[in-house]
């Protein structure tokens, strides 16, 4: 019992600390640690570890620097536990896997789940997921290279191949016999799934209700209303939407015939819910794949692409300007207050093109809610464009004397948050529909829109009013 | 067993079914319940709805327009389930219980466990949060009003008050008859909580391991090793953010003298999860809680403010450019390229404090790398402003002729993209030390920083030396 008292005195620690920061490192531990390192001294570092829990250290060497990872890595030793190599961020796993002594290496992954194991090498260079493979025993290995043969981000590579099933035809007492007499139940099971005897999955029985139910109850008669089936294949985005939508706490997992071939838990559904928002809100900020591990050479290469397509929208954004190059020279205001308009479009559209995003990605923006949808956005557009118009049109017309500048900037502000509207909804839909990632590519195009029509608004109408 | 095979026909009927869309709701099947809305066929309409889950009803309800769902309602009649309330958007939900005939309200919200009535109340207003409360059982009711006395958004009203606890000297023997001869355990439990004589939780033992050992086998020596306590005032993103780092799938909740008051299952921290991504989404976005089903006044209201801050930034940029107006007239090329400048700041800013809110938000950002972060995001701003001053350099002098111009926006860009990357870390970690949740308010910042430096640099450079 003394983990949990640990785990107590912890909280009681934490009451104290600010209430934002329960759960981020203690910079005192921290520092601890690191004099720990600092004098080599090992049974200190092994003390001050012990209170975290795999992923605390998993983030501890993360927020390291690269000096002190390998310090702490290497003073730490034969203590290193799979968990952690689990819980670390992809981008620095390489690295730290290289850290390892061999030994160590293989200790601790040999005592990680097949899937955990998975998890792990699926993203490393073939040379050391081969390196890791071989330390694991045979049936590991069989097992491993198995769930590597299914689809990246497959329902396949997320089960445990771990389950706990029962013949539909069972009781309760049976049930308890056979667990009873199991010497290798996995650590973690909430469910039976019975079978058929052609090993098709028919119903999930919980074990509390198997606790709470006389021996001889049929366990066909203690299923769980909500049962849901997943084939192999599919993708584990559409599995973790599944378990938030359905409220789903385990659900087995089918070959292409059907039968039972593993299990997912509602624990890896969240951590690839967790993931998947991750990836929207990087996504829609342009930022790809980088996180904040990332060496700058690699955030450099993620972030290039997404300045380079703004960098083209930005210049098509000034063709437009370029176009009207004689009026801007007698009037020079135009130039002080064509940013606004552009600005006021690229925000309106960015607020709705989030909102499409987010409902396309929960399924919310359907083909029977579109076109109100549309509608909405360009009304909202409207209601907030002619407000806009009015502020804009006063703040013209004060600023540079004579209303004329002020009807055209508050003509261009309406134009433009109503196309911010139309644009912000449509593009994602019709990105959605070509199979391209509304998240990925939506902020481009409609920042291209935004641009181009505030600028041609603004100065087209300046042109046929002030001319 | 008949829902099963219905939800096992349903999987093989999607499976035929566009690969993204399993779980959207199939246009068919609305098509169908609306025409059995539209002939008044009340035994069709059950029939049509009876393999949707809970969930997907208040799909389809929040995807209908107002007429419809009306009748829908209307038609279905004492059928409405009490969970299809509980999954309904809140933006709906007062619609929807204003619609409800009393009786089927009442029938409906007496069926719900408590803290899903907690969850359905706190948001409506007094008469009809009163009006719920009313249907309620006592024992129930007063349940539900302790409830809503924790803060919004706490540990408190988040978890079920239903837990299962065992003294801690108890056996396996002792807890199993136990659990037999309890009549109303909670739905779904995954652990057995072991307290001390004064009601403290000292550990949990999972139901499988009980279920697999002896029954002499002493309680205590079956403990999870991660056992996590979590506060009754904690707030409910910290919880999910505890779940999921610790891979918890459940946890006690104490009251301020650490007594055993109730417990959160993961189910429903992977549901607070997901509600604050969403927010964070939207807050980065700057659309506040608003959602696809709001009507155009509410999310006109919602969008409003940021499109004000927005227009104050925008109005501070063009301050900024008025002061140029005597050499933008002269030469208007500086009025055609300077947006470029400024639009790639945005966007360089804005992938940085994306990537640095994400980090404040997952505790990756802390004092011990926040200067490492911030040199980071400076040396990519760099790197990346001086690909772009290549390029663009080489467009200006090309575009205009002469090198000045070249030089200019060359020397602008590296000049703002560094400042984007240095805003884009230090604006969200100083807003989060000051309390402001740098989702929320770090884009403004950031945008104006880096249009006042763009136009700046870009305009003041190009009286230097173009004068």
């Amino acid at each position: 019992m003394a983990d949990e008292s640990n785990q107590t005195d912890r909280s009681n620690q934490e009451s104290e600390r600010d209430e934002d920061d329960f759960y981020a490192l203690d910079p005192s531990a921290v520092a601890r640690i690191i004099y720990a390192v600092d004098i080599g001294d090992r049974e200190r570092l092994i003390a001050e570890m012990e209170p975290l829990h795999p992923a605390d250290i998993a983030d501890l060497l993360e927020q390291s620097n690269a000096f002190d990872r390998r310090r702490i890595i290497e003073l730490y030793g034969p203590e290193f536990d799979g968990d952690i190599l689990s819980e670390l961020d992809e981008s620095i796993r390489e690295e730290v896997i290289g850290l390892l002594h061999p030994e160590v290496l293989a200790e601790a992954v040999r005592e990680l789940d097949s899937d955990d194991v998975v998890d792990l090498v699926e993203d490393l260079e073939d040379h050391q997921q081969e390196a890791i493979l071989e330390v694991l025993e045979d049936s590991d290995r069989v097992a491993v290279r198995q769930s590597l043969t299914y689809p990246e981000y497959s329902a396949g590579r997320l089960m445990q191949r771990e389950v706990v099933m029962a013949p539909e035809h069972w009781n309760v007492g049976e049930a308890i016999d056979f667990l009873r007499n199991q010497d290798d139940l996995p650590e973690q099971f909430y469910h039976i799934i019975l079978v058929d005897p052609r090993l098709h999955p028919v119903g999930n029985v919980t074990l509390g209700k198997l606790m709470g139910s006389r021996r001889e109850v049929m366990l066909s008669s203690l299923v769980e209303e909500m049962f849901h089936i997943i084939p192999v294949t599919r993708d584990e985005g559409e599995v973790a939407y599944a378990f938030n939508q359905y409220h789903l706490i385990s659900a087995p997992v089918v070959d292409e015939n059907d039968r039972l071939v593993g299990v997912i838990t509602i624990d890896d559904a969240m951590a690839v819910l967790d993931e998947e928002h991750e990836e929207d809100i990087m996504r829609l900020a342009g930022v790809g794949e980088s996180g904040i591990n990332d060496k700058v050479f690699e955030t450099t290469k993620a972030r290039f692409p997404w300045l380079a397509v703004n960098l083209v929208t930005a210049i098509l954004a000034s063709l437009v300007i370029a176009q009207f190059e004689v009026i801007i020279a007698q009037f020079v205001a135009l130039a002080v207050l064509m940013p606004i308009v552009a600005s006021m479009g690229g925000n309106a559209g960015t607020q709705s093109l989030t909102v499409a995003v987010r409902a396309i990605a929960t399924k919310d923006l359907t083909g029977s809610n579109v076109w109100r949808v549309i509608r909405r956005e360009v009304l909202v557009g409207l209601v907030n464009g002619l407000i806009f118009a009015v502020v804009m049109g006063i703040v013209g017309m004060l600023w540079f004397g004579g209303p004329a500048l002020g009807y055209v900037i508050a003509a261009a502000m309406v134009i433009n948050l109503v196309m911010a509207g139309l644009a912000g909804t449509v593009i994602p839909v019709l990105l959605e529909k070509a199979g391209v990632d509304p998240a990925l590519a939506s902020g481009a195009f409609v920042t291209t829109v935004t641009d181009v029509v505030g600028f041609f608004a603004f100065l087209g109408l300046a042109a046929v009013v002030l001319l």
